[in-house]
């Protein structure tokens, strides 16, 4: 399998079983398109976590601020009407748990995989940049009419190349 | 050593050979403070990198706009005069060299450490979160009388705690 093909897959489960899980809400997967790491416009709220072993990388999740509200008053079971703490703590533990789940699916694929603390930004047009020219897998989701974007981008560690099989027997190298 | 007087350390000595070195500039290194993971308001240009293994955590870099040209302009050795693809990318190599850094003088006390992939965000009045109420070590770095902050935030990863001495032998328990 590719490991872009596994990527999908793997957004793809982690982002349906949470949601569905976590939130009891079933949503529809859209279709899924790449993106380089070109500077990306932004309004709303979008969040941030490291991937990081002998494969390195970054999962992200962007959604509109009543899409935010929505997944906080659903998790917390209280209303929420504005991006206050609680919501952007409701989409860092979203963030957790789905690229967790992609996280887990990987691992026995690309070996022993860390993951990072999530970031929550909340703005209006601001931009956003991955470093280099890597390449995002891009799904969106949505919850009746509300959208919510999970991206995922890795690439290999350059410092692991040398030592990849050393460090972690079970990293193919078949990408 | 405190892991807080460790993180200190580390980051100041970091960020000073990194301007050094991939800079050519002296940094004067202002007061460090600590803040815990409220929502903070922001203008200009902020990165995040992850920081993952037994410790899991994030990196941050933030300056204004015309310290980011300024940093690109010097790096590469060309006139920036507004925040372009150019000037994020330099950002974000900076924040990789520097947390980079920070992760190699951590290694020895916390196990190894993978090192995700940078993200910047330009933007004016966005606001940015951690997630959870982990404390992050901020150091003020003095180019001239242009500043940069340095951020970084450490925990132990929850699912280490039962296998860290089985996954990292060099973890040590003393914090």
């Amino acid at each position: 399998m590719k490991l872009e093909e596994l990527l999908i897959d793997s957004l793809t489960r982690a982002a349906a079983q949470v949601f569905s899980t976590m939130l009891d809400v079933q949503v529809r997967c859209g279709s899924t398109s790449t993106e380089r790491g070109l500077p990306q416009a932004n309004d709303g709220v979008v969040s941030f976590i490291g991937l990081a072993g002998a494969w390195a990388g970054t999962g992200s999740l962007a959604c509109s601020p009543v899409m935010a509200c929505r997944i906080c008053s659903q998790m917390l079971m209280t209303e929420q009407t504005a991006v206050n703490e609680d919501v952007l703590d409701a989409v860092a533990e979203l963030t957790n748990m789905i690229i967790g789940g992609v996280k887990t699916d990987l691992e026995p694929h690309l070996g022993q995989l860390g993951l990072s603390i999530p970031t929550v930004i909340f703005g209006r047009n601001f931009k956003t940049k991955g470093a280099g020219g890597a390449e995002w897998i891009v799904t969106p989701f949505f919850w009746d009419e509300d959208a919510l974007l999970a991206k995922v981008c890795l690439t290999r560690s350059e410092k692991s190349l040398a030592h990849a099989t050393v460090l972690d027997p079970t990293c193919h190298l078949d990408f």
